[in-house]
């Protein structure tokens, strides 16, 4: 539990003054554990920083994951999986601004290996707007680009949510995944009239 | 020209470390100017980072206005401005990463003015497709989701885009238009075979 609360503790700190400008006593000193005591439960600031994002990843990968189990119809699987990333942003909001502003303060090996993990999330998409392209029902130049902006979609979330204003959850997360959909071709849009 | 040269330096070392973390000293070092002879050229370390953050989102609301100026169809309005939206933040990758990351380092009265640069951006963009919503061109649900979601793809160009790797600027210019139009249903997607 202790490790949990100073992890808790050390998010709200980079959240709030960066990494760089965030020392181990200020983070004992919101979890109230004064000078040498808090290296009994964690080794340095760069190990917090990197299992604070280590975490949130493999989070959203197994949202992801559980969203698409069973699914077949890819439009049905971009569709939740879009809503998984979608509610992930809106639920993690800390956790994706710090893994994002923070991602090159991480040093190796922890550097390579959220990046890898990230890498993993963007080629499930990926493949799951290939496999849509390759059943005939997704039209899309570029798989890869339509990935990134249905993930930036998704990642922007963590930045403009709020829970107190503006849309709620599930309608943004409904709209995004049709905005998703409309991208990657899967909807006819109404036909234009010049 | 001093001033251009401290604000480009200051604009690095802020990427570079943060803007918390970085000191004056950073920056005096980095253009060759030691001690209180920075102070010659700028007020204080928070004026700079308020001068880089606004004159990028001047430069922004320019090359909007610029792009959209004298065209009248919805459709091109919102192609010529997701173009330019994505071509700024594919060359000014520095500055959309400092100005998204350190928006809350900034003091009064300096956020509020930032904010409502940032706010006026939006409305732009939120009017296009509201437009092409009355002239019946475009099908949104949300026009204020939507253009969340357009800008949202940009900036994230910002992040990703490299000059010596992956897909070129016209590609992701081109594409990125092409997705927000799909988004908006200005454009007839395949129909979709159950």
């Amino acid at each position: 539990m202790r490790g949990d609360e100073i992890r808790s503790a050390a998010l709200a700190e980079f959240a709030r003054r960066g990494y760089e400008a965030t020392t181990m006593a200020d983070i004992g000193a919101a979890v109230g554990i004064r000078g040498p005591s808090l290296y009994k439960h964690v080794r340095s600031k760069q190990e917090l920083l990197a299992s604070v994002i280590d975490a949130t990843m493999r989070a959203l990968l197994a949202e992801h994951d559980a969203a698409v189990a069973g699914v077949a119809d890819p439009a049905e699987r971009l569709r939740r999986a879009v809503e998984a990333h979608v509610r992930f942003h809106a639920r993690n909001r800390l956790e994706a601004f710090v893994g994002n502003r923070e991602l090159r303060s991480l040093t190796e090996p922890h550097r390579s290996e959220v990046l890898g993990l990230r890498a993993d999330y963007e080629r499930r998409f990926r493949r799951l707007i290939t496999d849509g392209v390759e059943a005939g029902v997704f039209s899309v130049a570029s798989p890869q680009l339509a990935s990134y902006a249905i993930l930036d979609q998704g990642m922007g979330v963590a930045v403009w949510f709020r829970d107190d204003a503006g849309p709620a959850e599930n309608e943004v997360a409904w709209q995004l995944a049709e905005f998703a959909l409309r991208l990657v071709g899967a909807r006819p849009g109404p036909v234009r009239s010049p």
